[in-house]
């Protein structure tokens, strides 16, 4: 397992691309092949649609800041499957989106990265 | 891969699960420790609140038939990680629920069966 790699990794998603609203540090993130499944929208392909998609998101909700929680994560051959939860506070407060994922990891160039990644809302 | 096994267990959620309403059949569905993501619902885990959770669903929906279809298929160490699309018919008509979904299958009492189980809509 390799859990400090993913909280650096989760840190970049956190810190630089929600924090900063850097979402060229997407690339670092997630595999140059990854999928995203956004609720409410269609499955999303590799890097650029995926900073699109995160690039809108984060201004339509006008997200503030936002914490991921690994809740279970499992090493299975080349991957990390993680079960986590993601607290999100946007302009209509703290906490405003309560969400669960899971996400498939993967290593690329070195790192843990997210490959297949999933999520929906707790309520 | 076994993508006939994967078949095989989808095949009992689609038709003995959804299409004759047995909820026991579950049981051969997912694996013993399995949990499931809903949308709108916080994680559960575990046969029986598993059970109770479809039977619910089934019939707050009115669910009357239901597909689904494999888009990406990978065995990793001792899993098998599946993308696929899940196509519901409800009293509100055909394809009145167009799902995406990732399924974390493993092996137990010789079979496939889910065991982590995470989906959303996809409009």
């Amino acid at each position: 397992m390799s859990l400090d790699a993913m909280r650096a990794t989760n840190r970049i998603f956190e810190d630089e691309v929600v924090g900063r609203g850097d979402f060229a540090a997407l690339d670092r993130v997630y595999t140059s092949s990854a999928r995203i499944l956004p609720p409410g929208a269609a499955m999303i392909s590799g890097r650029e649609p995926i900073r699109t998609f995160w690039k809108e998101a984060a201004a339509a909700l006008q997200v503030k800041a936002l914490r991921l929680v690994t809740l279970e994560a499992q090493r299975e051959g080349d991957v990390i499957v993680e079960i986590g939860r993601a607290e999100v506070d946007t302009a209509a407060g703290p906490n405003a989106l309560d969400l669960k994922y899971v996400v498939v990891w993967r290593q690329e160039d070195g790192a843990w990265r997210w490959h297949i990644d999933i999520w929906n809302a707790n309520g």
